[in-house]
């Protein structure tokens, strides 16, 4: 047997459930490690929305391809895209810097600004932050949010006979998307102010292995149609719009009388298609090819470890 | 004149200011960038405070001198330390990590070892994180805590004929302190609610350059007694107690009353000495030496540019 010395061995999946089995929490703590945002207790009719992600050169952006405005801009807008998935409003954000010394104040201007512009759409206060010498550029930004209850959405509520949806058009993210995207924050609101989501997460890791979560979560499993998957125009494949990370779209699931009123009423700019359902968990996860063949889909989105 | 193309060239806190003049806030912010931790409308008695810190591989610890415990303990420490100087309470904590693939599991474990030990001395839950591939070892904490408004102290209220005092000794910290120090939490906690402080910094980067930044917040001067600074036995002279980043002690002023009920009724086992006083802002910053001469002091503590 394999001997489990380094964190590779055990891949990125193992490291956060080894480091969530050891961590407690008291009663105030609705939802810790395991959503795209922690959930807190706050109201009598609202929780907090608490959430971090970081960004580092040479492993989510090379300065070849992205300019300092879209890094601050996607610094921000991953963990937009998180509090969007819980169902929530961003209210305040922290950033914390790694920075190389000999890095132009121009830069630092333009990656602020990319980051005001989007704050200010949103209305979020960028209310604290640290400044670090570093080798590499590194951005931390933690964001704090709220949530009325009733419109709160888990990655675990996901029930046998849900319809899955997702929002936009997948995969081929790399190729500019995961700079420039907006979150789907006005689309996540709109839904869970009008709807009862059972289900949701933010396409981060890929389509194939954020369901997976969402599966796991939920204790289900899911099927899906490879002619329901919208393929973006940069995804030069299926199997992109199913594995490609940082599409940062909606990935959601609710009832079979829910799913049909939101078909028929759906107005928003960005496209909402249903892709599949959630079914018993002893099957697994499935795809329906576009010749009728079913066959497993492992879920193989990006992985640090 | 030399122009200012890179940061090195308007150093850590002139990058700061740049970076806030930009930023606008609404009115639920009732303090953002510029203090120890941001300061949020929350209940009709209480505030939320937020803060944010990053730790880099061999720019705050080096793996040659610090364990995997230390690090953790220490990440977690210097937020704890910011919520305590604004007189608050620490709640809620995420931690964003950077780490090499070809860490091993026992020093993941060894790390979360730490900063549980610490988190649950203090009751802090930690919530969530995100962890990343990186070269070097990179550790943010964000930390949510709330304060009492009456107890709340910001670095901008000092006034003059306010007492200074600092807490336990000053200096030398970089030979183990640094990775070990409790935070002055209960100190801080027994202060703020049994006295009227009315300025309170943590000392990160050094008590000169510390004081520096009460009193530039707070719009008046200083003058220290070399004969009153609680040297400690790490530190070496009088200039690395001054200088010195990384104490984690408390400083803070409050009014002549209230600092001689305080110095007659303290009995906490960490000490608290008062230093100084503070002046009008035309005298600025001024140490007695031990022969009774007046010096200008100069604010030399770390900085990352």
């Amino acid at each position: 047997m394999k001997s489990r010395r380094f964190i590779s061995d055990i891949g990125e999946f193992g490291l956060i459930d080894r480091i969530a089995k050891e961590i407690k929490v008291d009663a105030s703590v609705i939802k810790g490690i395991g959503d795209d945002a922690a959930v807190i207790k706050f109201t009598n009719d609202r929780y907090l929305l608490f959430t971090t992600d970081m960004l580092i050169e040479d492993v989510h952006f090379t300065l070849r391809e992205a300019t300092a405005f879209q890094i601050g801009w996607k610094a921000l807008g991953v963990v937009i895209s998180d509090i969007a998935a819980m169902g929530g409003l961003p209210k305040y954000a922290t950033v914390s810097l790694g920075l190389p010394k000999g890095l132009s104040i121009k830069f630092i201007d333009q990656f602020y600004k990319g980051m005001r512009e989007l704050s200010a759409k949103f209305k979020i206060n960028i209310v604290g932050g640290d400044t670090n010498r570093s080798k590499k550029i590194i951005v931390d930004v933690a964001l704090l949010g709220e949530v009325e209850k009733r419109c709160l959405v888990l990655r675990s509520g996901a029930k046998v006979g849900d319809i899955i949806f997702v929002s936009g058009t997948l995969g081929g993210s790399l190729k500019e998307k995961h700079l420039t995207f907006l979150p789907r924050l006005e689309e996540a609101r709109y839904l869970v102010e009008n709807y009862k989501l059972n289900s949701m997460i933010d396409l981060s890791d890929g389509l194939s292995s954020d369901l997976n979560q969402i599966a796991k979560a939920s204790d289900v499993g899911a099927i899906i149609y490879e002619e329901l998957i919208p393929i973006s125009k940069q995804a030069h494949s299926l199997e992109a719009a199913l594995n490609d990370g940082e599409d940062f779209e909606l990935l959601f699931s609710l009832s079979l009388n829910g799913a049909r009123r939101l078909s028929s009423s759906w107005k928003m700019k960005v496209p909402l298609v249903q892709i599949g359902e959630i079914v018993k968990k002893n099957l697994g996860l499935r795809v329906i090819t576009k010749a009728g063949r079913e066959r497993r889909l492992v879920p193989k989105g990006f992985r640090h470890f």
